[in-house]
Order: C-alpha cells, then structure tokens, then sequence
C-alpha cells in the first residue's frame, strides 16, 4: 500500500473536447497540483481528432496513465469513446452548454452496460480531480492522508464561517461578503 | 441526373448499437425495401465493438455506401462517432430508453461544430429511411418519382380515413378500429 | 460522380422564420461560402408568409435546389411544413428560444412517420450547412475532397491548440486566451 | 344576444392530424353533443395533407365554422397552420406521445407573436370542446346556461362524492370503486 | 354579426399577479389598443387577494366583459381560479420565472377536465390579446377585418424583410441591424 | 407541552382534488390512524367546487383543524388556493398524472412569496400524514414518542431486511421476495 | 394556545449548505425578525460537515428548536439528512443551481416513505420563514394574528398598486416603476 | 502491481436504500461473482438508518472495503452521505423512480465542490460494479486480465450478433428473437 508517485510522470489523463472548457477544467489541474499528483493536460477530441483519441485511449494505460478525466458540452461523447478502448476508470465532466448542461450530462452519465464512465456534476471539474484521486489512494497512503486533511479543512472552512456568522450576525456578514 | 440502383450492392447502410434496437429499426429496412433501395443492416457498437465502428466508418464511402443510417439508445454516440470519420451523411435516429429517449435525442442530436448529424425523431426508423431516400433521390429520378408517389399514398390513406370518418360518424368509426 | 456547381445558381435554400434568427443563421452562409456553394437566403415564415411558403415549398427543386435548410425558434414549424411540400432533403435548425430551446427542438425533430425533417442542434447553422454539403458531396468529387479538407483543418486546429497547452501549461494558455 | 344554433350546420370543427387521435378526441365530440353544438369532425395533417389543410384553413370562416379544435402528437403542427391561415379562434389540443406529450404540447403552445393558438392540457380533449362553448357562449344565452348547468353538475358530482366519502368512509369508498 | 364595440366600456379583461408582469403584460394593452379594443386592466393575485379574485370572476361577465387575459407566473393560480368561476373564456399567459417558465406553463395548461384555460406561450401577452379578438371577431365584422389586415402587415413585414435580406445580402443586412 | 388529542374532534384534514386520488391518499388516512391522530378526510375541488372550497379554508381553522393535507394533479390548485384562505400549515401531495407528475409538482411547490404550501414527494401520501404529525408533535409529547418509536421500527425493518440480505445472500433474497 | 416566545431562546434554526446560500437566505431571517420570532442562523453541511449535522439535528429538539429551515444548492441533502435525525418539522429550500434548481428542488422534495421533507419553491426563502411562523401560530394565537394582519398587507399591497394601475393607466405606471 | 485478491474478504462493497432496490442490483453481484472479486451488499438507508450509516461509512476503509457501491432512488443521499464520511471512491447508481428516474441521478450526480460521487447511469448496476473492478483493476494484473477478456467478449457477442443478422436478413433474425 505505498506506490509513490514519481514527481515527473503523469499518472493522471486531463483530457477535454476543446479549448472552451479550459476555464472550468482548470479546477482540475489546480487540485492535482495541490495534492502533488503529476498530470497531463491536453485538448482531444472525439469528433475532431478520432483517430488521436483513439491511439490515445489505447496507449493511456502503457503510458502509465491510471486515470482519465474526460470533458466535454453537448453531445459529450469523450469520455465514452475513451472508456470503450481503455480498461482504466474514466471519469466524465459535462460541460454546461446550449441546453444548459442537460444534454452533456445525459450524453456522459447513460453509458449502455458493458462500459462505465464515472460521471460528476455539470461543470463538477474540482471533483472529478478528487474522484481521481480517491481512487489512487487506494494504493497510496500519503493521497490518503491528504484527503483526510483536505476533508478537515472543508470542515473547518464551514465551521469558522458558521462561527464567524452566528457572531456577527447575518447582516454584518453579508455586508463583508460584498 | 440518372444514376441508376445496381439492386445488388448497398447504397444505405443501416447500423444499430444493439439488436434489441431492431424491432424499431426494421421500419428503416421495410421502407428501403418498398423503395427498392439496396442497403445493408448490420450491428455495430461505438461502446462494444469501436475498432469495428472505426473501420466500417472510414471504409464506408469507398464501399458504395451513400447514406448512414445509425441507431442507438442512451449516451448515443454510434451516429456521432461515425460521422467523424467519414464525409457521407449519417442519420441518427434516438432509440427509446431508460430516460424515455430524451437521453438518446440529446447524445445524437446536440453534436458540435463540425461534424453534423441528421436526427429524426425517437424511435423515427421509418423517417431515417425516408430521409435516406430524399437524398439518393437528388440523383435519381425514379426515386423523386417514387417520393412523390409515396406522398400521394399518405394523402389518400389520410383522405379515405377523413371520407370514412366523415360518413360514419365517429362512433362507428372508433367501433370499427376495434 | 461529377455535377459541377455554377457559381450563379443556388443549389441551398437557407431560410428562417424572422429576421432576428439572422445573426445564428449567418453561419450558414459563411460555411457555405467558405465552400463554393451558392446559395439563397430569406425570410419565410410558416405562420406569417404561409402562402409563400407552401409556394416555397412547392417550387424549390424546379428551381434547382437541392437542400433546403429551415431555421425557426419556439413552435418551430417552418422546416415540416416546407418537407411536407418538397421530397428534396430538409434540414431543421432549431433557434434557441424562451424555454431554452427544447421547445423548438421537439417541434423540428419530432416529425410524424412520413415526413422526415434532418434536425441539428439548438442553434447549429454551422453544421446545417456542412450537412447539406455532406449531402451535395455524394454528386460532386471537388465538394467531397473539400470536406476531408475541412476535417484535415479541425483536426489540426485542436492538434496545434493541444500542442500549445502542452507545451505552455494551462495556466499561461489560459492568460493567453484573455 | 342570441344567435340560435341551427342543428343541421356545424360551428365546431374537430380535425386531427391521425385517426390513431380519435379516441382521444371523442371526449370533444361528446361534449358537443351533449351541449347541442353542430359540429364536424375529420382527419386532417398538416404533414400528409398539407394542401387540403391550406384549403379547409381558408374556407373555414366562410363555411359557418366558429371554433376550430385542432389535435395533433409530437411535432404537432396543425393548430398553428391552421391558425396562420384563418381568423377563426383555433384550439389546439396536444396528443399524448413518444416523449410523454412535452413535444406535443410544446409545439402546440409556443406559437411565435402574431398567431396564436389556444392550447389546452395533454389529451385535454373535453376541455378543448368546454373552452369551444364558452367562446360560442359569447352569442349565445342558452349555450350560457348550459354551462352554467353544467358546472353545477360538476360541482354536485364531487359535492355527492364528498358525502358519500365522509359517510362511509375511505374504506369502504375504496372498496365500492372497484 | 355586427356587435359594434362602445369605446367606453370594457370587453377584455387583463388581470395579472403581480405588477412585476407589467412590462411582459403591456403587449397585451397594445394590441388591443390597436384594434380599438377596450379593455380594462388591473392587479389581482388568485393567493394575495383570493376573495377579491372570486368577486371579480363572478361578477366579470355581468358586468360586459367577454374574455379575462389572467398572467401568472411559477405556481399560476390565476387563470385556472378565475376560469372555475365564470363560463367565459379564460386566457392563460404563463410569466417566465425561476425555473425558466415551465412551472408557469404546466400550472396554467394542464388543468383538469371541466374547468378549460385558453394557454398561450411563456410571455405571450402579444398572443393573448390576438386570440381575445379573434374570439371577439365572432360576432364583429370589424374586428374580423382589423385581423384580416393585421395578418396582412405581418405578411408584408416578413416580406419586405426578405427582399430587403436578398437584396442586400445578409452581410449588409446584419450591419444594419445593429 | 401536552395538548391531548381527543378521538373524536379532526386536526387534520385530507382535502383531495378528486376521488381518483384515493387510492394514493389512504395512505396519509392510514399512517394518522397508526397514530391515532383523528381526522376528517373529503373530495374538494378548487375548480369544480371553488365556492364549497374557499368556505372551507376560511373555516378550517375555526373548526379546529390544525393541519390541511390537501392532493391534487396536473395544474393543482387546491394547496395554494386554500393555502391563502387560512393560516393554518398546509401540505401540498402532487398526485402523478399525465406528465409523470412533474406538473402536479410544480403547481404545488413553485408558489409565491407571501403564501407557503409544504410540498412532499409526487404521491408521498405517507410522508403528508408523517408532515403533520412531527408538526402535531410540537405541543404533544405522546405523539412525538410516538414518531421516535416510528423512526425506530423503520430502521428495525431496514436493519432485520439487512441482517437477512447479509446471512441468506443476495440469490436466497430475491427468491424470497417473489 | 399561548405559548409565549421568549425574545432570547431560538426556536427556528436556518441551516443552509453554503455561505453563498445567505443572500437568497437572509429573506428568512428577515421574514422572522418582522415577525419577533427568535431564531438562530449558521452555515452546516450534510457532505462537509456531516458529523455537525447529525450531532445538530440530534440535538435541536432539545434545545428547544421547534423548527427546522434547511437550505442547499445542487444534490440538496441536508434537509432530507437533519430531517432523518429529529422528529421536528424539517422545511427544506432549494437553491437555484447549475440546472436551474431543478437538480435541488427533486433532491429535497422526492423523499422516501418514512421522513418527509416540506419543500418550498426554488429560492423560497421567505416563504419556508412563513411556513415556519405558520406552524408556531398553532400554539401562539399573537403569532397567528400577526399572520392575519401579514395576510392583509399583502392583500393591501395588491389593491393599492391595483388601484394606481387602474386609475393611472398601464403607461404611466410602467414609467413610475422605472 | 499485483495485490491479490483474498476470497473471503470483501473489497467492494454494495449498499442499498431499499431492498426493492435488489433486482436492479443484483447486477452488480453477477459482475462481481463473474469477475471473482469479493464484496460485501446490504441494505443501508441514509433516512431509515442513518447512525448506521455513518458508523458504516467511517469503518469501510478499515475494514479492507476499496470501493463502494451505492445505489438508491427519489431524493437519493446515500451514496453522497457515504461519501462524505470516507476517501474511498463511491460509485452512485440512481434508481429509477417515480419521475423516471431524473430525481434519482440530479440528486446522486449533482454534489457540491469537494466531495465527489462517481455516477453511472439510470438502473446502470452492472456497469457500477465494472467501473469498481476498473479501480481495483490498477493495483491488480489479474483483474486488468479480465477486464480485457471481458472487453473481447462484449465485441465477440456483438459481432457474432452483426454476422448472424447479416447473414440471415433482418426478417429471419427478428422471428429468431421471439
């Protein structure tokens, strides 16, 4: 139960149907970094560039990759053409888009049996890198650790907001919200 | 403006995600048939089988196929994937599902920039194959002649049900569809 | 395999049932453009000009087209009533509406067996277009190489962008997108 | 204030799109013949038979009719070209279908400013011929007290129900329905 | 056929449920307005003032009014109390709200069989007023030939727009439009 | 804190919109006698019966009634309506209906600012009756023993269902439950 | 019936899932102070505080909490968490969300058999204090007039801008409200 | 890279609100048997049962559970209420419902920043159980194996499925099905 992770090498797949979904997919990254998980993080397209997310899926688990993150809007078919062709978790993110992220979120989430994709919220990228991470704590107790800490401190986020509002009374506090 | 049908060699190629689609699909082979449009229907899975849907989708253009009919329920990416790798046009028609088929129209008819794909209706076999046939029918006029002919036939059943409506009463008319 | 376009003859129709749709539906006359295909453009509206649609309707493949491409928002009905009078191919764009556009969408898509509509997305000029040209494509070789152009360029347009955040890491992408 | 109905001559017209709609549809004929109200009833597509709908649209006014009632399923276009090509108050009546009847109520309801349609509930048949009455009502002081009657009637109805579930009670209520 | 309209006395009633449907509602006033319909227009709220709302029905057609326009939006009461008690004809105006005007929409439309509401789409106050005078028409020959000119100036302006977008081009169209 | 309940005298009151809603509301009828709370239990329309129903509401209170149950479908009235005749808790049950009740639901939970209705689940008859009880509970002790002892036997049931999932398989289980 | 409150002891929890919840919240608090019912107001997650929530609503009962106003955005779980763990009256609030608030609204209101949940409208925050109010009024007959007296303000609001449209006209109102 | 799998004790484990939630669920045991991957499964009820779940939730991980399976339906907490008590990955399977099961996936997909569920689709137990097997896959060659042999063999089903209807025609195969 203790696979380090090697700084270097991305055991992580952030993968997203166009550059639009950059500034939610963000979060994704961001949290990795702050849990010290190596990623990589590119553009790729089911409908775009078939052919590369096709060579891409295959060769993920070689690449040493354990996870993939997978966004796209509309009809989001990433995350489902990558899980057909790899063996490893995929995990799906829909981006809120024309129809208000309805249609991503079904196009990701009702995956027929035989192939999974791991689906969280409309614009959910900060928990997808979290799902990802859950699921190499298997094999890491440090990731473990971290998680348990990170719980600790959403805790303690609500909590001392929760005391700063019960203090000073919901009028000052929405006054200093501003 | 003349291209003949060689009756032996598939103009349409119907592909459905499951064979549990074919009870719907079959409308889609019944209309080419009366037509006498050649086509071919097999199953073919972007989820199971997505080498296989890779291959038929590259090939298909230089096999003869004209027009794709793909059918599949759920997150629906059969249509989808297939019309990014070939140029011909594909129809999608959204198998009803789980989610009442709301799932199924979303996957296939909300595709990016790019890479079109004709929907019709949910569970609408029998549009995909008409829509098929308006577009073969551009260069060839016996199936313009044919449309027409098809369109006339709706007329009249709609006429001689009004006729039958309108002299019988709707009592006896309801007593009749019994 | 080989009808030559004239530069001068609209073989697309692109109609809409208000000029407010314009500024959606322009993208349809820029891809079309972009490919050498003439085209007409207008106002029609099932409810407002019904005489001059059905007329429209009637008239459009002795004149020489060859797609119709039908844009309405809400109780979109312009591109079934128009397939209901043609057998030439019928794309629906639905405009995006007060209900988000699923209003529109079901009113295009849903069509009755008979009378089949070829829907896009909510909003999808662009890909309306790039159907109608898969779809005049299957007559003309130079329209056919166009295409394969044109997924050449998606392709290569998310290559260089995935290269690029490879390269520079998503948070200097991300200030350069600003 | 009283313009008499002369029994032979109809002032509602019930059409609908597919006799599949008829035993829907029924309950407005049942509510015109028990008020007394001429009407005619017949099948009519805006789809199957477009020119016969233009024609029976325009003639409508001038051939006595006064309310049109206008059923149809999915993409349900009836009612409102109906109402693009008459004056006449036109009610539409959206028929239960693939998608749970959204589709068609959505396309019956969402009419573009300029003409409108007047919609009632899912397969609210009866209620389109009630709704019928009250605009004839306008006219007509008998038909007026009619309604009247007739909502007392309903009102007696639950009123009745009312006494006998207090009487008897839930048990023995629910045991007598079935 | 000739019910001439005194220009003091109110025919139409606009009831709305809250001042904040005003600014949708007002289309309403300015299509009757134009026709030289009068009306009278006010504030009355099905859950706010509920017995002024069932004094008002009541006495509604006593007092000359021919048709109630009743706007609400989310859990839309109005329409549906006031149509309980009157027999004349109740137009629906669903308001856009939270939840995108769906909730308005299906509180308004889906009423139960006895007890019609004539529904017009979300914020169709302009439509509202139209099916009001189409229903006043009936016994207005004026009215009827206001309606008949009404529809031809939405013709004409679609019409000239569409000759102004093909001469123009839409380029130079969409340029002046801005 | 002990307001006895006496047998005979009603405090709660189950309103349904029409009888055919109770099949689904025995089960609030049910759960108050498990309970022993009395109560009274009819059929109110607040369209067919709008007069009998506001009488009710601005009497309930009086009467002795501390909480209203009040069922309906499609556009339900009745909770709102009675909900701003008194100022008594009332608890809104959406009764499942022709859009799978999401337009019951919305009829009953979207009301607006000033007057509240309690809304549970689409036919959470039992969750009505448990709603007015926990509300009873807050001025009588024995009921709220009552509820804890409730609470008690379901996570009984779960926890005898659980031990005899875990002990017999899932295989021995399932056969068990046919 | 006259249970005094005492200014100092809260007997209305608002508990919300979020600190960005307090804007469309503080209309509780407001709602309460108008009304001098004491109440507490703190920030308490079912997901990141999970053993705060359960040691809460534990709790309240005892510390002489009547009842619970429970506020959360997207997979709204604290109501229907708090309500599992008390026997009080539990009112939940959705807050408007990614999807509209539909995704709050169906996870607080569609409880299973046992704890039920009285759910307001999306961002109902005013209204959940009023349900709340409603319910102390049973043992408290000033709260209960100061209900009636509420009712009639806003009753009086509604006449009196009745009164100003009526007498000024839609234009000049619509003015003023600018 | 080769943690064994010890028969006897469980590393998933499945969990659900109800045990009318076992024939969906039982699908998720087939897997797990079919892969010979340990688990546990239970009845567990976030309302019904809550300390247990909690007390369930805190001791997953230390009792050797790695992932967990949570499966229930209307306003479905579970599977998020288990999540925020452990740093295991939990994987929520929406059961379908009353309202079809939209209720059941907004409330298990939807959670907020922070604490993530990994959601399949509506019913979708099978393909929550492969996405367990795909985690435990990472840290075990014998499972990757088997998920390749599982792969192969849902290609081989579709192919062998593709040259039957091919070979046959599609009137054969469907008389074949019944």
């Amino acid at each position: 139960m203790n696979k380090k992770l090697n700084s270097k090498k991305p055991v992580v797949s952030i993968i997203m149907g166009s550059d639009s979904d950059l500034p939610i997919m963000k979060s994704s990254a961001e949290i990795l970094d702050q849990f010290g998980v190596p990623y990589e993080i590119t553009v790729l397209s089911a409908h775009r560039t078939p052919e590369k997310a096709v060579e891409y899926a295959k060769g993920a688990r070689d690449r040493g990759i354990q996870v993939v993150v997978a966004a796209a809007g509309g009809a989001a078919h990433l995350a489902g053409v990558v899980a057909a062709l790899t063996t490893l978790p995929v995990i799906g993110v829909p981006i809120k888009s024309n129809l208000n992220g309805l249609d991503s979120l079904l196009s990701i989430v009702q995956m027929p049996e035989g192939i999974p994709v791991a689906t969280v919220a409309v614009n959910g990228a900060g928990n997808a890198a979290l799902l990802a991470i859950r699921i190499l704590s298997l094999a890491n107790s440090e990731l473990q650790k971290k998680l348990e800490d990170y719980r600790l401190s959403l805790k303690n986020k609500v909590m001392s907001k929760a005391e700063k509002l019960e203090k000073e009374g919901y009028k000052a506090y929405l006054e200093n919200l501003k």
